[in-house]
């Protein structure tokens, strides 16, 4: 048969993470590597009251076609959640905040548009942004966020800038006030739009993060957030807040791609939410994280004791980022702590430009304290593997090179 | 702010039906117009089970996230449904089967590419095939189908062609067993992949359909399903099964779209679905939608005697297509016929080409019997009103130009 695949579909590659994620899931391996939340943290007792709540008293339309905007109430509830003025007509549903990133994209993006992304960035936003076509281009940054001036050097002609601000998702870190107010005001003056991505903002361990951009420049951002990490993922609910400018396309694309997001998901996390049941909900989340991470910074300070490693504290979010010694390489170093029973995500994938080979990500939200100590121990004894066979190698081109 | 618009989004509009529907939106007036199942068909009692069943059960890994492809029971208990043999591996499991469309419209279709369809055929695939930018060609078809001369005379380059052989949107008919070894045939001889459609299969009255067209030809066909017609669409539970020759550039879009479908959702339908429930569930909704479409049988009979109105007799599905007599336009008629408490889907949106303005959709499922009884005779009223408004026109017509 003559399939003729569409020229995007040919550049498609499948996820590096998903592939690296296959070798790591050994028996007996203790993941740091994906971004899952902790199970302990689903709402099961609510989630098992909303379900029979909502089919007793709305079956019939809670499991019906409904609006591709979303179920009211919720749109609703999610406009009043956030710090800033949002008419629910601004919110649209979204089947995770997975599928904003793909609307976005159709809405936006031509083949060859530019998108200004963080350096580094959160791989699954370019793999949405992928299938348009898009020159993804890196801007350079610090631990404060973004570099101002060189998202300005970059701005002409691209169609937006994509942010992480809040515990960034490989990094960990989060843009400082000072930076978010220079960035907004620089982006508005270039006429560039952002999209800034919240899926873990309200995972603050000592204090919340300053206000989005969103909130200092509506009419210039897109908004997404999620219930995923608050909540459950796997729901797939998350939303998106437009300028009323560019929401009935976004609308007309969601409408597109999936109808709308599942009636009876909107109407389970609206049923859960009532009440305030998120308020006394999210600072257990908030409190089991930091506990998590406080033990990886201590099993880290213990077992990497001398060698040289770099690592972040993240203020919030699930993970943490690490610079390896000079000599090791990430992606090498990987089957030998597989070997040793830890898995991680190496850092280069979520580079749009060249990726720092010695760079990593942990997640410290899904492992408990105990295979936190574990792992981040056999992490330890892999880089001075790594390191020692490093060395050797050294002393080998040292001697083969004074041997000529 | 400058949000520039990517040439895609230049071209999206807002679904004509959507507007259609807002203004038939009134209090008191009776919809024969969207295509809803009954909501007395959803097991809103065995949802409710399941509901129980999986959170206690299986709670911590229904809320996490999930594998792209899909659970893998639900996807074993799909390849099992259908009637050839269809290895698990290919079955992805979609966030309805809208999803499936919009997937395969990435991974096929570039700006330009020739699509060829129905004539009519179902709005919704052409909305999720427009953003890819594709031409639509209309291919000629009469009561048996798509017509196999025109098909091979338009085949050239063409991608793929989509076809929904089974009690069609918007036409209510059924490709014959004849036609479907003829396209069958031709299309694998002029190797023209098949895009079947196949939402109402199970919804028969009499005798089940033929086999599909993929049985006959799995390594030339991407297959879609869904459960929102035999079960609930509020779930947006749907799948395709694509040959393994494209399987994974499916799935690479799928992740990249929306990460995976609800894990919950996938576990509740696989939950529902065991012990055979849709062998004593799915006769019930056959033998409810048979009654409302003999009412509505009986009722045009009655009403529309000399009219000239044609319509056809559908053998399963939701929906019945009608032609009106000469001088009356279906979007001309609509505004009456709210007027008079009846609202349609005026049939010229579903053409790929030029509409016949003589046509229109009416759904049997969602109103009851009382309500078709009651809108089809305001729809004949609004006939009536409309075809001597068109005759006093003529005559105006013939006096003026008389009168020259």
């Amino acid at each position: 048969m003559n399939w003729k695949l569409a020229a995007r579909a040919e550049k498609m590659n499948p996820s590096v993470i998903r592939e690296i994620l296959k070798v790591t899931e050994r028996p007996g391996v203790i993941s740091l590597a994906g971004g899952l939340p902790s199970p302990k943290t689903f709402p099961i007792q609510a989630f098992a009251e909303a379900c029979a709540e909502v089919l007793h008293k709305d079956g019939q339309a809670a499991l019906q076609y409904a609006a591709s905007e979303g179920y009211g109430p919720l749109r609703e509830a999610v406009s009043k959640m956030l710090p800033w003025p949002v008419d629910p007509a601004q919110v649209l549903i979204t089947t995770g905040s997975q599928q904003g990133l793909d609307l976005i994209a159709k809405v936006l993006l031509d083949p060859g548009s530019r998108v200004l992304v963080e350096t580094p960035t959160y791989l699954g936003a370019l793999q949405a942004f992928s299938p348009m076509e898009p020159l993804a281009v890196s801007v350079a940054s610090d631990d404060e966020g973004v570099k101002v001036e060189d998202m300005v050097a970059k701005a002409q002609d691209a169609r937006f800038i994509y942010l992480l601000p809040n515990f960034q998702n490989p990094t960990g870190r989060t843009m400082t006030e000072e930076r978010r107010a220079a960035v907004s005001a620089a982006a508005a003056k270039a006429g560039l739009p952002i999209v800034e991505d919240n899926p873990y903002g309200e995972l603050w361990f000592d204090k919340a993060p300053p206000l989005p951009l969103t909130a200092r420049n509506p009419e210039g951002c897109i908004y997404l957030g999620s219930f995923s990490k608050v909540l459950a993922p796997g729901l797939r609910l998350g939303f998106l807040v437009a300028p009323k400018a560019i929401f009935p396309k976004l609308l007309q694309a969601k409408q597109a791609a999936d109808l709308h997001t599942p009636s009876f998901n909107q109407r389970l996390v609206s049923e859960v939410m009532k009440d305030g049941f998120l308020q006394t909900h999210v600072p257990t989340i908030r409190s089991l994280y930091k506990r998590q991470r406080d033990a990886m910074l201590d099993a880290l300070a213990r077992e990497m004791k001398g060698l040289q490693v770099e690592y972040n504290k993240p203020d919030g979010g699930m993970f943490l980022w690490m610079r390896l010694p000079a000599g090791v390489d990430a992606v090498a170093l990987l089957p030998k702590a597989v070997e040793r029973g830890v898995a991680f995500v190496p850092g280069s994938p979520f580079y749009a430009g060249e990726g720092d080979p010695r760079t990593l990500r942990l997640s410290f939200v899904t492992a408990s304290v105990d295979e936190i100590n574990t792992s981040i121990a056999a992490l330890a004894d892999a880089v001075r593997e790594q390191l020692a066979h490093s060395a050797a190698a050294e002393v080998q081109r040292q001697m083969a090179s004074s041997a000529d």
